[in-house]
Formats: C-alpha cells, structure tokens, sequence
C-alpha cells in the first residue's frame, strides 16, 4: 500500500485520489501529495465516502464556484493519522466523521441551542481551507489541487480543521456514520431540529430523492402520523415505504387540481410541516400554499440554480400567520446532534443501512458518478482499499 | 338621547352612525336602523373606537373589497346592550371590545396553543357578518349599509358574534382596551407571541407608525435590550422613545449602506427580530437581509398592496437559517391574550394611554380621519355622545 507506506506525523503524505480534472469529466485516480496537518488541523486516512448530488453538481460546474483541478466528496469516515499543534479534541486513531459545516465550540454560534452556523468558521463553499486560501492537496508536479466543502474526501488522505471533525464510537458501522455526515444527516435534521416535527404532525415532503427519504425517516423517528410524498415518480412511494412515506401524491397527474389542494385536503387543512428537497424555487411555493394555515412551517433543503428567488405573496404571508426557514445541514450542530443521531441509528430506532443502495471500490468511483447521474441509486459507498 | 331611547332586546335600534356614502368622500353622520341581534350574536352599545389606517385605506377604496354604504371602524371598547339565543359567552351589561379577529373557542385552531386563526369563522374582510352575506344595518329608507371587519364600531350600536367580542373587567379605563382590539394589540403581540422576543434580545422595526411603536412597547415589555427604529422621519425617534426605542436609523440617509448593513453592524451580527409595519414587500426583504444568520426572525406585519409579492434568495433563505413568519393580529388569541396584555396594563408595565395623542367626540369624527391622513395622529380616539 503506497499510501501507508509514506505515513507518518509532520510529513507529506503520498497517496491515491481521485481528482476532478475539468468539468463534466471522469475523475482521475492518480497520486497526489497531502502535507502535514497546520495548527487546529487533523489528517485523516478516509475509510469510506459516499457521494451526493452536490458531488456532481460541482464536478460539472464550468465557472465558479466550480474550480479544477479539484478532490471532491464530503460525505466520509475515517481515521485520524495525525494532527497539528493545539489540536485537543481528537488523536491519533480516533474514528472520526468529517463534516463540512464547522462547529468550533467556541464562538456565540456554537454556545447556543438556536444556531448551528459557526462565526469563526463561516461555511462558504471554498475551493480553499477554511480561514486560509490555501490548500493541503498537490500534484506529483508540485500544482495545487483545490479543496471542496472543507473535507475532500475522495483521497485517501485529507486534512481538515479541528472544527471539521466529530469524533465517534468506533463501533459504529462506517456506513452509518459516513452517511449522517451530509445529506441523510441534513434531512434527518431538517424534520428533527429545524422543523421540530412532533408526535402525531401531519409532514409533505416534495422531492423523493435521499434527502426526501431522510426527512421522512426523521419524520417517522419524530413521530409523525401522516407522511405524505410528492414527486412525479410514482415508484419512489415503493421505496419510501421503508422510510415512513403514508401517502404519496402523484405530482403532473392530479388533473385540475394544484398540489396544494390536493395535500390541504389530504390533511384536513393542510399539513403542519413542508419540505422543500428538489431545489426549485417554484416548488418551495407550492410548499408554502400547502402548510396550514395557523402554524404550518415550511423547511427549505433544496438549492435552485445561483439567482433564482422565492416569490411569495405579501397578502399569503400575513394572513397565514406561517413560517418559512431555511437551514444547513438540517440544522444539526455537528458535535453535539450528529451523536444522538449515531445513538439512535445503534439502538435500531434511526434507519441509516437502507439508504446504502450500492458499494463500489475506490478505483471505481466512476461507476458511483454514474449511478448517481442516472437516478439509480440513493446513496453509493465508496470504500478506500486501505 | 335617540339611541338608548329606543334600545330595547329583540327590537331594531334607531340610531346615529357615522356612514362611509362614497369612496374618498368624508364620512356622512346619519340615523340608521340596528336589527337585533340573532342566535350566537351580541349587539353592543359603543363607547368609544379609535381609528387605525385600515379604516382610511377602504374609505378610499373604489372597488371591492371597498363596498359602500359602508360602516366602518373596528377598534373599539362598548357594553352588550342585548344578546341573541346561544350566547353564553357575554350578558347585557357587561363591558367587552369587539375585535375583528374571530376566537370561537371550539375549533382545532381556538382550542390550540398555536395558532389564532379560527377555523369555524375564517376573517376575511367582508362587507357582511361572518357566515352570513347579510348586514344588521340599514338606512332610514331601508337600504342595507355595508359591515366591517365583523365590528362597524363607528354607530351608536353595532351587532357582532359571539366568536367576534371578549368580556374585560369593567374597571379598565376605555382607551387602553380599545387600542388592544386590532394595531396596538397586533403591534405588541408580534413581538410577544409572534416573535416570542426574550430578555436581552435585539429587535429592528422598520416603519414607526403606531403599529411600529406598538412592536417596540412590546419588544420593550419583553426585555429587549437593543430597539432600532428604522424610519425616513428622524422625529419618530423621540415619539418612539417613550415607547422603548433606543437606536434610530434614518433610512435614506444612510450613505452608500444599505440599511440592512447599518443593522448587521450596529447588533454584531443582524437584528434577533426583525419587524416590517409599513407594508412594503421590498421593505420585508430589507428585515429579513438585516436579521441575524442562525436564528434571525422576521415578522410581517405590514400588507402590501394587492398581488404584491416578496421575494427572497434562495441562496440566502437556504444558507441563512433565517425564519419569516405572517400573522393576522399579532398572534394574538382575542379571548387569552388580550386579558393577560390589560392585567400588565393595569399593573403599569404596558403603556397603552401614550398612544392616545388625540380625542374628539363622535360628531367630529372626520376629524380624526384628517388627523391620520396627515400623519399628525398615533391613534385618535372617537367618544360616543350617549
């Protein structure tokens, strides 16, 4: 194993990684050089990533903040190698999950319950280290390869900040816990923490794709009776069975009828939480006109096309009296919920395994790309050969 | 007096009030017949009402919703002169306000803890009285005269539901209850219920009219630390400062800032609460933009006018993890809310009496609508002569 062989605390790493060369192309496993973690910052050796559509999104992305060359993947689990100066929070050998919203543990954000968007370290989608325009990652040319989502997890080495890194039981299977670390996290989230779906709530859901399907497991673990999916795909009612779905709405095939009516008269008013999971500001409309009117709330997780806005009408806002909210990652803090989640996927009350629809190897992380492009899997896992 | 002369239960009343004829045109004082009222209904005797924008904005109205003759008026204190079959609620004598919000008390909505929207009487402004496209109200010459937000508190005696007057303690002085029936009661309510402000907080209001002071005598009822005022008129601030404001930003005198800058700097980071009162859609975007990323609120307060749309980045509503909220009177619950808002009035923590800049008995009523017009007013209160 080339990558092992040059491990070693202070030293640069090199290893495989699958780098993303130029848009809209295959990636290229080659061998890279990963320097030595900085201060505040931990190397890691990757177990396992999975990939998710912001994956593709960005490797297709001609223009910024599209960058090539470029190590994609932030879904991930791995070990740590080594870590810089006043790193207190994790060692060598510790399981950890690398998130790339940071949670610092020390500024206003991190202390209170209402917030999970750090101040020291503001999440922006970077080609660089947080705080640092610079990056860890080079070629055997000495080039610089660019950063994605402060974690780059498609390398077996990466390194990211202290406050990118949640440390774990070891005993979690990896897959489990790689997947809470984005988008089924997010989804779970977003029903649990943002939304605060409660015991006997009515929930739609518009978009089944895995973060819809996680919004409905976080829904079920919440305790949701009615959870009803949109999507213009009827067979992915089959598949959301197993995450909780009740009900589903056949999107473009409800004649005359909007969306909204059709869920307002589902729910008897309609439902008391809307999920917006596509990315399509209309859709975040047509979410909002089916919440109830009193108390509905609508969580957006989806992100349309730069520019595009959400239009609402002045006179629906005021005399609704509802809420709509953004959020990142579902509104999970990433040191503190992420656990919970991890506690009651092992207690076998959370769901993770069966968004695991596809395994491939490292050197085949292509085919991963492709099933994901293709719509045929929920999530692909990606296991290093270390 | 002609009024209490022929008041008498379960007969018509003859009596005066004060009838919008025509759009634009001023109020024309004139003897109307009053129908007693039906099962569920009360028939109140006015004391005073005092008169807020929305009175002014459909005296003006050309088409519908604007129905004439009409009358208007929907802030007001009064006692039951007679009750239909089926009141319980209420007794001839008892001192209550109308408020045009309906609270029946036995829907899914009245009964819960979140929301103030009734299901079995939904408000809408309406010529007629609720569940009924008929009026109580005719001329001398039997042609029926229009209601108003289920109150039409500018006559000697109007006819309201049950669902539509709360019983106060009869020892509450007149104009501190009538202010709590619709823009002061909504004011203070958004921040108290809608917004939920807590101790220590920081709250932005854009637009200081008296629903804007109202928001920040409840921000200040609530233990805001910081009130910023957002106005193009500096001479609020003083007004506003009885009332709790302790910053002012001169909107359109803010250089090249935008105000929402102004706001992030001046609260280290964006606004707790931010509340739009003038009803511009544009203005909605400037609170949202100004209230604070990871838990900023902004409360609509203010109505556009009609087809008038919001817009917001979804970029900014995903990665802000911001909430907008609506609400029709403050969030107030008619029959729960308002006693517990004139208990911290009558112990002096709430100040109400400060809102009244000016009186004028009923005859002079188009007074106070000039008074309003010419922005000389915070709220203007119309004595009854009986």
């Amino acid at each position: 194993m080339a990558a092992t062989s040059s491990e070693g605390e202070g030293k640069p790493i090199r290893c495989k990684a699958a780098v993303a060369r130029r848009p809209g192309e295959s990636l290229v496993i080659e061998e890279i050089m990963v320097a030595p973690p900085m201060p505040r910052e931990v190397r890691i050796r990757i177990i396992c990533s999975s990939i998710c559509h912001i994956d593709l999104t960005f490797s297709d992305m001609q223009d910024p903040p599209g960058f090539f060359p470029r190590i994609l993947g932030h879904e991930a689990i791995g070990v740590v190698e080594s870590v810089g100066k006043n790193v207190t929070e994790v060692t060598k050998g510790d399981v950890v999950i690398p998130i790339f919203l940071p949670d610092c543990g020390e500024c206003i954000d991190c202390k209170s319950t209402k917030s999970n968007l750090c101040t020291n370290f503001p999440f922006k989608v970077s080609p660089w280290m947080p705080r640092h325009e610079n990056t860890r990652f080079t070629d055997l040319n000495g080039e610089i390869i660019h950063h994605f989502m402060y974690v780059s997890s498609f390398s077996e080495y990466t390194v990211v900040t202290f406050a990118n890194v949640t440390k774990i039981d070891p005993e979690i299977p990896p897959n489990g816990a790689c997947l809470l670390s984005c988008g089924i996290g997010a989804g779970v989230g977003a029903a649990w923490r943002t939304a605060g779906v409660e015991p006997g709530s009515t929930v739609a859901i518009f978009g089944l794709g895995s973060i819809g399907l996680a919004v409905a497991e976080g829904a079920r673990l919440c305790g949701a009776t009615k959870i009803i999916g949109v999507d213009v795909n009827p067979e992915k009612f089959e598949v959301g069975k197993k995450f909780g779905l009740t009900d589903f709405v056949h999107a473009g095939e409800c004649g005359s009828k909007p969306v909204s009516q059709v869920i307002t008269e589902m729910t008897d008013g309609g439902a008391d939480y809307c999920f917006e999971c596509v990315g399509m500001a209309s859709l975040v409309q047509d979410a909002y006109a089916s919440c109830r009117k009193g108390w509905g709330k609508t969580i957006v997780l989806g992100l349309d096309k730069p520019g595009s806005r959400i239009s609402l009408s002045c006179s629906e806002v005021l005399h609704g009296g509802k809420t709509i909210q953004g959020n990142l990652f579902g509104g999970l803090k990433p040191k503190s919920h992420v656990s919970i989640l991890l506690k009651r996927y092992m207690d076998k009350e959370l769901q993770l395994d069966e968004f695991v629809t596809h395994e491939v190897s490292f050197k085949d992380i292509n085919k991963a790309f492709d099933l994901l492009r293709n719509g045929q899997c929920l999530r692909c896992m990606i296991w290093m050969d270390n």
